[in-house]
């Protein structure tokens, strides 16, 4: 079974090195890496090297574009790129790296046209085989509506995919609303888009509206599942210290990965839980996202506690 | 006669609009711009906006050399593009522009190889014709020994060009010793170079080392002319406020103009003085580096107050 990951809105991550920031003066980079960014792109990195079968697909255009595909097929050449060509210039993020902290640059990026949606649509719906699963990470191009998204959602799960939605604000609600089988919140992301003050509440809101599970990520206090009535909740049973860009996305690779196999949804979820945990912490623990270390997975594992509430 | 731009060291100047820099914490880029950057492509968009016949030469590598080309074939498709293609990534410089001022960072460029200087120089002697006038602006690339520059000045003279060299360091004695026709330091570079405090003995410095004239730029002091033993100065009788940026490359590009044109290049020095402060002045009043408005180099030419001393 396939694992198709989609990343709406893909960037290049730039990373500069600096001595120390100074602003309003002239700052001289002394190191510039370059890393195919989007949080798609690190859930497929995940899950290529634990061996899945897995594409990706989203909107890339221009040099930057073409720049970001390249890196990718030399970082992770087993990955099907599928993305859709757009006019617009991929974006770029930049990271300027000093002693102390990172200062972060974000551009917007090029909106897309409704045409180039109707392209991604198509193409993800035509590829997808029942039992695949398909993840929608990130944010959505700029001026996108979040309607866009539903129709992702729904022609994927026509065409027999599950599917995984790992976004924020309005999109998070779309994606509900489509249907979609798991929602992948952080704990701001779930109480932001629905509005409540209660975690309970909030996952009871999405999965009225249509959602099939919940999946809350809450930092040190770990993951709560809700589906069926049911809520688990899954931790380390201690704190991690590193890197927590790219945890969510390594916890939706394990999610996928459990997924892509015979069952029902329910009990792959249940099951997949504690490995999402671990996939999560490991991803911690990596110095760059869209990593995880095998061993470091196994010996995490160990020491997740599951409790049903 | 043509006029040749050397930029050793070119850039794609990337301007990202913020609201206020914020240090250790992620800015919302609102607005992207790329333009085509490097000092002596900023005289050849000044020398191509005034008619001349005008050619860039430079190293220039991967996609961001080639968004380079095409922006700069777009903003003036009357200057012929004759770069030296190599390996490295052409470099980038990210201006973070915000309500109060610039951030600059500067990224330091991929190192060329000795093969893309023999190849540079032979092109650019090649193409020189007796009367011809060769500009090398700027820094060289990271690791470039200052005796590749001696090179270009060397084979730029004996193909019969006239040489001006703007540049800085032991670039800028290594363009003297070689024989380069004008230097054009500023003030700053002046002294820096020569490790010397006093501007007339700096310049009787370099034209001992074998330059033979010089040219300095000292802001609101003007320009002082130094050659054959003679001491020229010419400044605006007035201070301008405005964007300094490009106003030496619109001097250097006054000078060329200058000398390509029949007669001895001291007399023509002396008189392209007067234009020079004009066409550097009128650079300060302009919105962007490239760009001088024709009319008010006319207006500030009556302006101009020169002394010999």
């Amino acid at each position: 079974m396939t694992i198709h990951c989609v990343t709406p809105n893909p960037a290049l991550d730039v990373t500069y090195r600096v001595t120390a920031l100074e602003v309003h003066a002239t700052n001289r980079v002394s190191d510039v890496t370059e890393r195919p960014g989007g949080k798609g792109v690190n859930v497929a990195r995940v899950l290529a090297q634990r061996g899945a079968d897995v594409a990706v697909y989203g909107f890339l255009g221009g040099r930057t574009g073409a720049r970001l595909a390249e890196l990718l097929a030399e970082l992770a050449p087993g990955i099907a790129q599928r993305w859709t060509e757009v006019a617009g210039e991929t974006r770029r993020t930049v990271a300027v790296v000093d002693a102390s902290d990172t200062t972060m640059f974000n551009e917007a990026g090029a909106p897309v046209a409704d045409d180039d949606w109707d392209r991604l649509v198509a193409d993800v719906a035509a590829r997808c085989r029942p039992g695949d699963v398909v993840t929608v990470s990130g944010s959505l191009p700029a001026g996108s509506a979040p309607e866009q998204l539903a129709r992702l959602v729904t022609a994927a799960r026509r065409a027999g995919a599950v599917v995984v939605a790992d976004t924020s604000g309005p999109a998070l609600i779309a994606a509900a609303r489509a249907g979609a089988d798991v929602l992948k919140p952080n704990l701001h992301e779930l109480l932001d888009a629905t509005g409540e003050r209660s975690v309970p509440v909030a996952v009871a809101a999405l999965r009225a509206s249509g959602a099939g599970a919940v999946v809350v990520s809450r930092g040190e206090e770990g993951l709560l599942l809700g589906l069926d009535g049911r809520t688990v909740q899954a931790r380390l049973g201690r704190v991690l210290q590193g890197n927590p860009t790219g945890a969510g996305d390594a916890l939706v690779a394990a999610l996928a990965s459990a997924l892509a196999a015979p069952g029902g949804p329910s009990a792959r979820l249940v099951g997949a839980l504690p490995h999402a945990v671990a996939w999560s912490a490991a991803a911690v623990l990596s110095p760059v996202a869209g990593e995880v270390d095998e061993s470091t997975v196994a010996a995490l594992l160990q020491e997740v506690e599951v409790k049903e509430s």
